[in-house]
């Protein structure tokens, strides 16, 4: 898994030893029954995280590394082989109504007094709006949460549940926090987790790789893109019907 | 709990038969440790569920009875309690932004298999605006659900909790459906719950007056808005500063 | 819907005044685009809420009319066809660790302020446990919950998403409390619902028949015992194979 | 956050490459305007999680490190200053009632799919219990979740807010699974999120590093136990009176 900008000396020692720590949890995961595989289901759906110009775009407290060349790529991938065969396509961002710190009534909860979600304000559009390069078509829906979680205080699961869905495929950012609660919350909603390896970044060196392998161990199979369009085409075609 | 049009024969035979019932169950309830009193508690915050143009406004099929001369006055009042006092005040309403009925995949769920909400169209703001006599003012959320209660799959009760408030108010509409699932799910959440006698509508005969009757039983205490609104003062100008 | 006691003078005018008010009540709902169909769907799970002795047997506050000659031989038919079919089945119950009502660190939480759940000490089993009648058989989730609904803060959705259940067929006491949350939440959690309408029962008159009809209207199917076990044959021995 | 166990060389060079990572990390983050101090309320509830005889003991598939060194003396510590100011105490621990893994319909959900959590049957209460080092006393709740998150498909959230707590102090295991997903669930839940640093723990090396690295930058404050043992005593002897 490695960054996308050309590594500094030390990401590139960070990487090698990450992957050789990765390698020696590996040995004892699988001796112990972790690390299984979840695999694909019958009826998938694509949700994209927080890739939103707040996100995507430089400038912005949140923005990540990764997104131009690899991230929107990958999903631009992943949305025509939805788009070509019906499989429904959820895009999530992220914003406030209240963005005052100082006011304890603020849709932002106590999240703020961690992170600075006070500079994604409602009010602003542009700023929480997806990006345009994987723009929402009509009939696609567009979530926006209030936590990490996209399932978390959001309608997400029953919407999946009615439209027949088993399967989520989750791109985004980031990887620390939202894609990462968002395939915890998912598996415990009772949906196989696919985590789109080349689709989810962050914003330091390390993270991207170190909760891939927790989420892999653990919660969600980390599949390429390439698997999972082949998937999604193969799976194709499904008329999903009203159960 | 008088329906406020004057009500034909039948209506009136219906209250007075309905109210002998909930005489007779009461003793029965009474006399096991049902219809308890739940109580105010110390930092109030105000729901108003679906006081929208759909539900209160004629022509739609959601329009209620009872709005313009007893829920709006009722919530008028109640709004100047909580804004003099700094109260939190929740606008609660329902839209969706996939509304044909022959998607599967629609954030209408399944819902629309019984009941046509496919006539609240996100892509109509106006249709499920908060109606303008009990508009929002700054700093007040608006909330949009997809389901009957304000809390189910929303960020609800996270954003209470963070507020410290332990109290809801809830009036608006309907007493069978909307109200009544938000009272139930706001006691499980763990709020005190008051439902504002007067501030609560439906669309049918009767429908008002057994609901409140098995919400006072179990789920939370009907209170006029008089004692609420002295309750708001009394209370009030607390700060509700953050935790 | 007769209760099973045999109904006083004022029993039977109630019933008779209450279907009156649903008839009117259905023409306004039929022509607002109400009461519509949502069907079974095509793997049921059969959910028995508070069919445990404090409710079904004398002599405690929770006991319930109509148990022993309706609900239990009708739930006894559905359990049987659910058998012979491989359909899944929760059993659901409800007890406290902490019943001493003035202590707040309770899991009651605050609901014991409105009904005597203090009755029921998860440390006395027999008073929580289900009936005898209808008792879980292995394989099949006996499922311990705190609030009405079966749904709210308990692993029912998540359940039953993995299984790949898509319709529930809900049973039990009481109509105005545990049972129609159930449906509520259940529809919200993106399930068919159907109300078992032989197999739903109440303490007071009244109470079941004006729940059933709310519920018909806005939340679930109100659907025979007859018609349902029909139903569980007919789209019965379906390997619920892991998806 | 050195392992307990003596570290290997390798372990070594592990933790000084991610102390250096964290650096470099932490000054992109200050930064940006991450890593806030939530800090802590005013009412405060412990919950221990997953310190139950597979995760505590030799010998199961979840086996911990630092369990007797470090995390048990810490929350020994913990539950004695909980106990002399009348704090609440969560004992959370997880069983299944199905863990047959080729039974689809299972209380295992889909996680049986990635981790091996058919060891742990509700039907073996052995293997589930809280160590006795630091059992339960009569009035502390024991909890029995699904998934990995304490509060998510249980009762917690409704429980603490009914008991006015505002803070929650998460000791136990796994920091890279049950651990850190109770935070960011409490923290999306409303609360304010201590993350008490000596008693958390895990199975490889490196996974309670980063994931504290993460859970401090994002969802809660890493305290030490000292403080936090501090804190319980000077806030102490608050009498948390129903609200």
């Amino acid at each position: 898994m490695s960054v996308t900008v050309p590594p500094s000396g030390f990401d590139r020692e960070l990487d090698a030893t990450l992957a050789l720590a990765f390698e020696k949890a590996s040995a004892l995961y699988r001796a112990r029954g972790f690390q299984r595989r979840i695999g694909f289901g019958s009826r998938p759906a694509l949700i994209n995280v927080d890739l939103a110009n707040a996100w995507t775009r430089p400038g912005n407290p949140f923005t990540c590394e990764g997104v131009d060349d690899r991230i929107i790529p990958g999903v631009q991938g992943l949305l025509a082989a939805c788009r070509r065969n019906g499989h429904p396509v959820v895009h999530v961002t992220t914003c406030y109504q209240v963005t005052d710190r100082s006011n304890p009534l603020t849709d932002m909860g106590l999240w703020h007094d961690k992170i600075p979600i006070e500079v994604v304000a409602q009010s602003n559009p542009e700023i929480w709006a997806i990006d345009s390069r994987i723009e929402p078509i009509e009939g696609e829906q567009v979530l926006i949460k209030k936590r990490a979680s996209a399932f978390h205080g959001t309608y997400l699961a029953g919407f999946l549940r009615a439209a027949g869905v088993d399967t989520i495929l989750v791109t985004g950012v980031t990887a620390s926090a939202c894609v990462r609660e968002t395939l915890c919350d998912g598996l415990a909603d009772g949906f196989r987790t696919i985590a789109v390896k080349e689709c989810i970044g962050d914003r330091v060196a390390g993270a991207v790789a170190w909760n891939l392998f927790d989420i892999d161990a653990k919660f969600a199979d980390v599949e390429s893109v390439e698997r999972c369009v082949a998937y999604l085409d193969d799976v194709g075609h499904v008329p999903i019907a009203a159960e």
